[in-house]
């Protein structure tokens, strides 16, 4: 059975809401009547002067939250925040992803391998979402059926590896699918009602991709609000059969 | 074709030779003609008796060399000692891996879930590999066939992930198989005579699975002997077509 249609008066939370496809989810969650509550984090306040401004136009149903992935006490910390508003959540999209930035660009080959820099995609892209996995479990663990989804990358699929290169971005998404699988097992038995999903949304027009979209033909690249529209109607058919998948942005499973 | 029957007067390194299924494989490849010299990598003198010993058994043959995978820079400088004495290797089998040690354990639920230790995994069962991969190009792009074959474990699978638990090991696991998949088409364009495979061992009597072994049925835990017998046998079978596989023990193809 759908879960989405059994959802009234929901709660929602948007991981890394403060841009890009996040901030989507975050703008079209409000445009629909759902969900009541809209909670958003994001790390720095200098980077999320839209999603603030959105809050202040929508005080009651749009709370926000920071919270950087890497540090798990403020994850912790985050979700106590949020406890004392709500105690159950419904959907949480979970859009916290690192590609560039700083020093890091994605590896062409071997040669440009930096240790440091291969633990960083593995902190922001890995580690971040199992930590969430383990806190989230308490707002989740609740009688009405709920998902949990979090932007992975079919670059992440190691089946589907054909190209090479993007060492760290690839190793991370792979980890974080493992990671997701391994909690959506332990959830099945813990918390029932609970699908827990990986998306892929295909190649958006956000910073991320920013640096890499010349080789990306016009019709393959989406805006933000075609990504959120297609994961919305991927997310809107999820059963908790499909608790541990894959999914690309049309709704077909993604080899892992 | 077969890489092995074409490999003569052969030159091995066995990565992690000081212990568990390592050193099995030095002590095998010690047994047989095909390999002209060893060399087999341990990390601390202490854990590494039986190892220094056997090297001074065998002082033409058997060359031993000090490396932590988690510094780059032991790897480099490991390589060039390696250099000194040939300038091609024919056959390398990484076989260092992490489960347990120190306050590490494998976590059975998500609560168990610490940050620190999630990266320790994949400093030691991921990174490590593919800062290998970046560091032995230069000793196997030459035009004889080669091997770099690497332990991974089918608890590393996301697809035949049914049981859950095991956290960091099983993630660290899928992104070395993604390091080394991705390594393994850089490879192929750079080094074309070259094939990197992932392999099972199955579980084997080490320090490694010694914990776990109550729940083993005792065909199912394999002597080091037994273990790395069958791993020969798979890469004896190994032909250029396979570089960027994953096989279990019996040399059957392993889902990612």
């Amino acid at each position: 059975m759908k879960i989405f249609p059994q959802i009234q008066s929901g709660q929602a939370l948007v991981i890394g809401g403060n841009r890009g496809i996040g901030l989507g989810f975050v703008q079209h969650l409000l445009n629909h009547e759902q969900f009541d509550q809209i909670f958003a984090t994001y790390r720095t306040e200098s980077s999320s002067t839209e999603l603030l401004h959105l809050a202040q136009q929508h005080p009651k149903r749009l709370h926000c939250i920071t919270m950087d992935l890497t540090d798990e006490a403020q994850i912790a910390h985050g979700l106590s925040q949020l406890q004392a508003v709500t105690p159950q959540l419904h959907l949480v999209i979970n859009c916290v992803g690192f590609l560039h930035g700083g020093a890091i660009t994605p590896e062409k080959a071997l040669r440009q391998l930096n240790p440091e820099h291969l633990i960083r995609y593995f902190q922001v892209n890995s580690i971040s979402a199992a930590l969430l996995a383990k806190h989230l479990q308490p707002l989740l663990n609740h009688k009405q059926p709920n998902i949990f989804a979090t932007i992975s990358a079919k670059i992440g699929s190691i089946e589907d590896n054909h190209l090479g290169g993007w060492y760290g971005y690839r190793a991370s998404k792979a980890a974080l699918n493992m990671f997701l699988k391994t909690a959506a097992i332990e959830y099945s038995r813990r918390s029932p009602h609970t699908a827990i999903v990986m998306l892929h949304p295909g190649t958006t027009a956000t910073r991320l991709s920013k640096p890499f979209q010349r080789n990306v033909p016009e019709r393959k690249l989406f805006p933000v609000e075609k990504t959120v529209g297609l994961l919305m109607d991927v997310l809107s058919h999820i059963t908790l059969d499909d608790n541990g998948s894959f999914f690309s942005w049309d709704g077909s499973p993604l080899p892992w």
